[in-house]
């Protein structure tokens, strides 16, 4: 293993050999960490019916920045743990200041990994999605994506200025962050009760992923808003457009592209062909996304719908799936990790005031999404409580909200810890509250554990 | 995705979105241009009958520091492709600097991911292996291992300093790059060809396990001889006896610890519980090795070991090979991009001195691992040409060597593009050799593509 350049940057006695055991032994160390929490909880989790992402989501808050410090994003600027820094630190015969230098310049590669994760889990998604099924909601999707940003939006804008006298750019900047769905965590859940290729799945999915690209058109508003400057619309327009041409590109390739994609497949030779081609999609897919201004993950996405109509879907599968078991955990229990759990003690009168907006809009953010449940029309019977539900977490897309907020300082402490606790709530809540209506359905999906992701 | 914490030290007129923006396209552009690359070359390798490993090499060298600067390694200080820069910064609307600097710093990333393609590999080596041929060849393993390790490091140290009246301490040096064996390449080469469990495979593979952890005790020495220091015993004496605890360790743990991870598993519900519980010994095994001061990369060996008595081990297996497929490429395609092949052209008169040189020392590697494989004795007729040759291949341990010496200032100019020399011939030379080798032998294994690794 070569030497990471960073290794050399943190000046200090210990020789370059030792930095590199104590770099290797926080690298190895953290997945090691990762895995075991993860794990845990997740086999907690699936004993009391629940999905195992919440596991994740509860490990990552265990091990991260609100429990053992043991995984700390930068961006919480939480303290890492001392005595594991002194283990680490005593078994490379480095200093313990050392190994935190160490541990923050090699976080990316964490980060990096996780992303991986995401990017997989998607693919697998767009994958295990029914192109037909997703075409033919797509008016529903439509709807449901667009009531589910604009009620929370509406909502909440108006209701922290008229009741708790927010000022304007705070309060958009609150509403904006209502508007988000997680599809990586939609996508698990429902992934997970074998629930993806229903009618209320390809809704749900369909809604999460044209909800990703209205959010990043919410993002530029408001970003350019928060800026001070004037809206600029020149940028807004460029995306939306953007936005079309890939969302038509994306169905247009997923109905031509398979054939094309099993022809090179079959004369391809070389050990590791299927995998190897479809990252090769999968990283095109994200690279063509992410130039055009929209998010990678929903390149992912685009890669996997395109892929869904190849022969090899079934050997594509198999292959991701791994992949997904092992990274796209660490992408989830990394969101755990950043959430500061400290915001929800009452006893301290400090978080009071932001217990009470976070309260208003926890119950409009799940409010409004659950209502957007019911914002379409049918022919058919479809679940709508079950559609509004899986609109509901947040997760990292509020979290990246929030971030952008605080660095902007756009947000008082008290708004800035009830935007957190609506982002906690919803995160958490939704895959309890799913699984506990399809439990209640006569012909909710088996959730034999035995039928799960075979490795 | 959140953002990296780097991007907020690249001091420049670009937001924190287009510096996302361009961080994400360099992410995902360089595992595409990996990807394409390494498929196209392994393709053609394999139509003519070489195997894919040297094919990701040449891949490397084509998109590395020798070509067309697309993937640069830090160390290897070359300049990063300019097209490249302003194809990714007009994208991100980003100046090329802050893309070039983007780059450098979230190259440790894509080495993490790389260190975790060759924990991969060395796992599924050791899920692979056959413990008890391994034991049984022991002897001979050790035999080779030493001879393997004695033999060029004599030839070459006093070679070098009779012929070339090269002084001690860097001949000493020299001799002793030219003691590594490349397990990966070893690996990758043996279990493509299907002679990973022959006779000739476990013996190469227990040697090349044993040289790694020699080659750490030297590398201990010859680091403390540079150092100017006397040699001091206490250290080495303790990671000799670190080394025989953990091969113990690992031995009895294959034979014992098998039982108790299946009933582990047994019990594990939630998905993806063999792949992530495998992924848990592999990390602890790696943890495990790097604290008592071996390579992380022999702890997956040792972990893969452990689980290939278990009756998962063909789970395991389908579900670690696409992670190898994947990520084992990336690490063989960034040995080839910091390889520097300008110091082959003999046309530039800069170059002689160490052409001469490099002659001698590629001669003396070869004859000595070569000769490794008459050093011992066998009851069963046993093909020393192939175990010899498998021996051979010095990777990207012999690029350690070399980064060490050229960061001490040990090596003159000469020198340095020899060691280099030595290390491309003997890795490139090494698969084809094999290769050659056996398909000249009537019971050699079929090489046949459709058998290959089942993704």
């Amino acid at each position: 293993m070569s030497l990471p350049p960073y290794l050399l940057q943190v000046g200090l006695e210990a020789s370059a050999h030792q930095l590199e055991v104590a770099d290797t032994l926080i690298g190895v160390g953290r997945f090691l960490v990762i895995f075991v929490a993860a794990r845990l909880l997740a086999e907690l989790l699936v004993r009391l019916q629940l999905p195992t992402i919440l596991g994740e989501l509860i490990a990552g808050v265990i091990i991260g920045a609100s429990g053992l410090h043991l995984i700390v994003p930068p961006e919480t600027q939480a303290a890492l743990s001392q005595s594991m820094l002194q283990l680490v630190g005593s078994l490379a015969d480095v200093p313990p200041d050392a190994v935190a230098e160490l541990y923050a310049e090699s976080f990316p590669s964490l980060q990096a990994v996780a992303d991986l994760g995401l990017f997989a889990l998607l693919f697998l998604t767009g994958l295990e999605s029914d192109l037909d099924e997703l075409v033919a909601v797509g008016a529903q999707a439509t709807t449901v994506a667009v009531a589910g940003v604009a009620l929370p939006f509406a909502l909440g804008t108006i209701g922290l200025m008229a009741l708790f006298h927010v000022e304007v750019i705070p309060a958009v900047f609150a509403g904006a962050s209502m508007t988000a769905t997680s599809i990586g965590i939609t996508a698990s859940v429902f992934g997970e009760l074998k629930m993806l290729r229903s009618r209320e799945g390809q809704i749900v999915i369909g809604a999460a992923v044209l909800d990703d690209i209205l959010g990043i058109v919410i993002l530029a508003v408001v970003v350019s808003l928060a800026g001070g400057g004037s809206l600029e619309l020149a940028p807004i327009l460029k995306l939306v457009v953007a936005a079309v041409v890939f969302v038509l590109a994306a169905i247009g390739l997923s109905r031509t592209a398979a054939p094309g994609f099993d022809w090179l497949i079959d004369r391809l030779k070389a050990p590791g062909d299927v995998v190897v081609a479809s990252f090769v999609v999968l990283t095109l897919c994200c690279f063509a996304a992410t130039a055009i201004g929209l998010e990678a993950a929903l390149g992912a996405f685009a890669a996997g719908l395109i892929l869904s109509k190849s022969n090899h879907s079934h050997a594509i599968e198999a292959a991701i799936k791994p992949v997904v078991a092992l990274f796209a955990t660490i992408f989830f229990v990394l969101i755990g990790t950043g959430m500061d759990l400290s915001v929800l003690n009452p006893l301290d009168p400090a978080n009071r005031a932001g217990l009470v907006v976070a309260g208003f809009l926890l119950v409009v953010s799940i409010v409004g999404k659950v209502a957007a449940g019911w914002c379409f029309l049918s022919p058919q019977p479809t679940d709508r409580l079950v559609v509004g539900l899986g609109m509901m977490p947040r997760g990292e897309v509020g979290l990246i909200f929030l971030g952008l907020g605080t660095q902007a300082h756009l947000l008082s402490p008290a708004l800035e810890a009830a935007i957190l606790l609506m982002v906690i709530g919803t995160t958490f809540l939704a895959p309890i509250l799913l699984r506990l209506v399809l439990s209640g359905r006569t012909n909710g999906p088996d959730l034999d554990p035995l039928a799960e992701i075979p490795t």
